[in-house]
């Protein structure tokens, strides 16, 4: 194996042979199942030390390119060019991600809410027509007689809606009995809760990339390093995983197997089994996040990656802010008996608990099996929004890639290639269209472009108008990127 | 200075020259105000490094029993010794707490709400049958009808409660406007947000002690490493807190000026001004927590800190859980402009908002002003509770000192220093009475026993019945522990 080092230059050595390397495979130098340079014996040939190689060969790794076994040596993946452009890349440095609602979008984001008229799929909410107002309000009249409905409760919720909730899961097949089950303030608290309990500051912390940037902030927050797996609609990297598992021995990985967010699409069924094996060969505790999986459109929603989960890897974050109504702040926590204790202390630090008030008036509310005549009622709604999206998607919008969902609320759209960002975000904000800008959802910089197009909360003709509006930002940002490149071609002076 | 020191001993040497040093404090050779000898010529003298000696020096000033001037040298402390005993050990080297709630304490205090019969008076909590069950059942009916209750509001909190709470604190001398003001989950949630916004994991972060075991639990999951500064009835040690700025250059103290947890006293007047000159000169945040301030039973309650802070350096955490009810777990921070943004991305990564359902139906209790007629019920009931408490603690206690609070809900009782306070603990919940353990209230072991006593949510009857009973185990306690001694004395054998 050739490889041309340049000693004192700014590129470090690992690296210089990391990159050479990868590009011996690239170009297929390197074939996939050939073997490399024991670590011991490329040290030699360049006068390195090992650890430098050693470096080198952890990076390829991480990316998916070359795979270990221990007593045999290391070899070129079997597939290494089929992961994706966005894992091709120098190994990310585990860094805690910037805090991007700290910046500048935030008030951009936080002040678009307020914007009166404007036509916003930028959140991920249902719809607040469906919000079953009167039957809670008959739940809440129910409860507040008892003066204990406005203590304090118990730390890890009220018994009934703790039962009723296990009850629910069952037909999700997650056998939760209720003393495994945590209530807590919607599903980002869950995530926080997990996160509190399970990884120290400067731990690694795994999410799919791209991911809900809620967890993105929060692993900041605290001070942890986030790495990305990427996440498309064939699944999860698995070879990325494991390569990062060895690496960087995370703690657990944040994930959303069922109508992932950004994307819609759910976790290959193939993968499954594999992922949870994966899990516990490395000890990777599994945060599954299933808020949209009651969204089901297309047929019933694939099971919970908790209802294969036989030794407690997996811990099982759901809420009722997507189901039901955000407003009610209330969602749970499945864990394994042994991890509830840690569970139960971080929550009392976050908040004590959840209102009991708010609790009870929903467990009346489930008692009464209001929440599936609900589901069945917005799932036809939803489905119908999803397809109007769809349509005017194929209609009006060129040039560009985007997933086609079975539940969920949203959609993830892939920008052409020479589109910027950041000025159709912007263009669309200016028309009156809010949409989420995919940066938000990756851990670090990305150079694609990439919008989540959220379509629970607006009816089809609404959603029609705002992807017609997109559809001409997009054809304007074309025709003036062509006209800005055959200017430059006109106008700039020769270099000589 | 004449010091002997031992090498190759277990107590490391700059320990043996603070121990020393303090000895000779103690017993009077060195006078207060007299000069010690400067590092380096200590250090030549006795064949140490300058480090060791600094190192002593730094725990003799942590403990306030000496004082250091730039350039003029370090001298004994004008007061050495009126710092409390609690102070007078070594410095406490800045480690996370450990979570108590994590241990087996936890289990036993969770387990104590449910036991049927017992008098509690363990929580600091409202009179259950003060809670304004109507009145807030008819705000709750106002709001639901609109669907946008039920939806993803602002993650600042409502404008409607923002802007009452603003009205509520200008009745306590604080100016907030609405815009200064987010609503939190409870003050628990408000403290938790303070901490991620501006304590990273390992800062030191300065607590009362004793104080809220809230707040040490908090702290010891964020990784964060907790002194405490000696608070008792003559107030906050602003002799000891200078040191330790000097020492550790922490963040943020956490304090409850009005109303103490677990003491029920307030900050003598005197220090306030002191107390805010120091932390403007160390830039040291200070966290004021203010959920006791509503419920003065003599007379108004001291205004709060953050009524007299020009600059910014108070953050001022309050809720309704005490004042109304726990159970809505609503409350409020109230920090300057510049520090809104980071706490609100925290409150953005911990539950995303708090529920504007409850948030409408508290406001629309507020604008009625229903509050103060509220206040004014309780306040009398609380006087009596309190009163009861005192009297019962005179005629039935011995050998114990306790707190006269002004207000809030609990009395702060000093155990005999023979007393063992598991033991007192644990003897009274065998007799169907629970009381807060002292130890919840330290972020390090201490050696003396204390209780904390809530007289809230009892009344006077119960309230006697309870303290008759500790005054039996006292007795009891005192009795066996005397047979213990006098049979000692009989049955050891003597060593020969």
């Amino acid at each position: 194996m050739q490889l041309t080092l340049e000693r004192g230059a700014d590129v470090p050595l690992y690296r210089q042979v990391a990159d050479q390397v990868r590009d011996l495979i690239r170009r297929g130098v390197l074939s996939p199942g050939s073997r490399l340079p024991t670590v011991r014996q490329l040290a030699r040939d360049l006068g390195l030390t090992r650890l430098t190689v050693h470096s080198a060969y952890g990076e390829l790794h991480a990316q998916g390119l070359v795979e270990a076994t221990v007593g045999r040596g290391t070899f070129v993946a079997a597939h290494p060019l089929t992961v994706r452009p966005t894992s091709i890349r120098p190994a990310p440095a585990p860094q805690p991600p910037a805090s991007w609602l700290s910046q500048g979008d935030f008030a951009e984001l936080g002040g678009m809410i307020e914007q009166p008229g404007l036509l916003s799929f930028a959140q991920a909410v249902p719809a607040p027509e469906t919000y079953p107002v009167r039957e809670l309000e008959r739940a809440l009249r129910v409860v507040p007689a008892d003066p204990s409905a406005l203590s304090y409760g118990p730390m890890q919720g009220e018994a009934a809606l703790r039962g009723e909730v296990s009850r629910l899961l069952l037909e999700r097949g997650v056998i939760a009995p209720p003393e495994g089950v945590l209530i807590t303030s919607g599903a980002q608290q869950g995530i926080d809760l997990v996160l509190r309990a399970f990884a120290a500051p400067h731990d690694v912390v795994l999410v799919e990339e791209p991911t809900y940037p809620g967890a993105i902030e929060l692993a900041a927050q605290r001070g942890q390093r986030i790495v990305g797996i990427p996440r498309d609609e064939d699944g999860l990297s698995l070879t990325v995983l494991e390569a990062t598992c060895q690496l960087y021995h995370p703690r657990l990985l944040y994930l959303i197997p069922t109508f992932h967010n950004p994307s819609g699409v759910s976790l290959p069924e193939a993968q499954r089994a594999d992922l949870l094996r994966l899990a516990r060969k490395h000890e990777l505790l599994l945060l599954e996040d299933d808020v949209y999986g009651w969204l089901a459109v297309d047929g019933p929603a694939p099971l919970p990656l908790k209802a294969e989960d036989e030794d407690g890897q997996v811990i099982y974050a759901t809420s009722f802010s997507k189901a039901l109504a955000p407003g009610l702040r209330l969602g749970a926590l499945v864990a394994a008996e042994t991890h509830m204790p840690r569970l139960v202390a971080a929550k009392y630090s976050s908040d004590l608990i959840s209102s009991p008030l708010v609790q009870r008036a929903l467990a009346e509310y489930l008692r009464r099996g209001s929440l599936d005549r609900h589901l069945r009622h917005v799932r036809v709604l939803y489905g119908a929004r999803r397809d109007a999206m769809l349509d005017a998607l194929e209609r009006f919008v060129p040039g560009c890639a985007w997933t086609r969902p079975a539940g969920g609320l949203s959609i993830w759209l892939t920008l052409p290639e020479d589109a910027s960002e950041r000025e159709v975000y912007a263009a669309l904000l200016a028309r009156g269209v809010a949409v989420a800008p995919g940066r938000a959802f990756f851990p670090h910089p990305v150079t694609r472009g990439f919008l989540r197009l959220s379509f629970g909360s607006h009816p089809p003709h609404e959603i029609q108008r705002a992807i017609e509006v997109l559809g001409r930002v997009l054809i304007d940002q074309r025709k003036r990127h062509s006209e800005a490149v055959a200017r430059a071609g006109r106008e700039v002076a020769p270099l000589v």
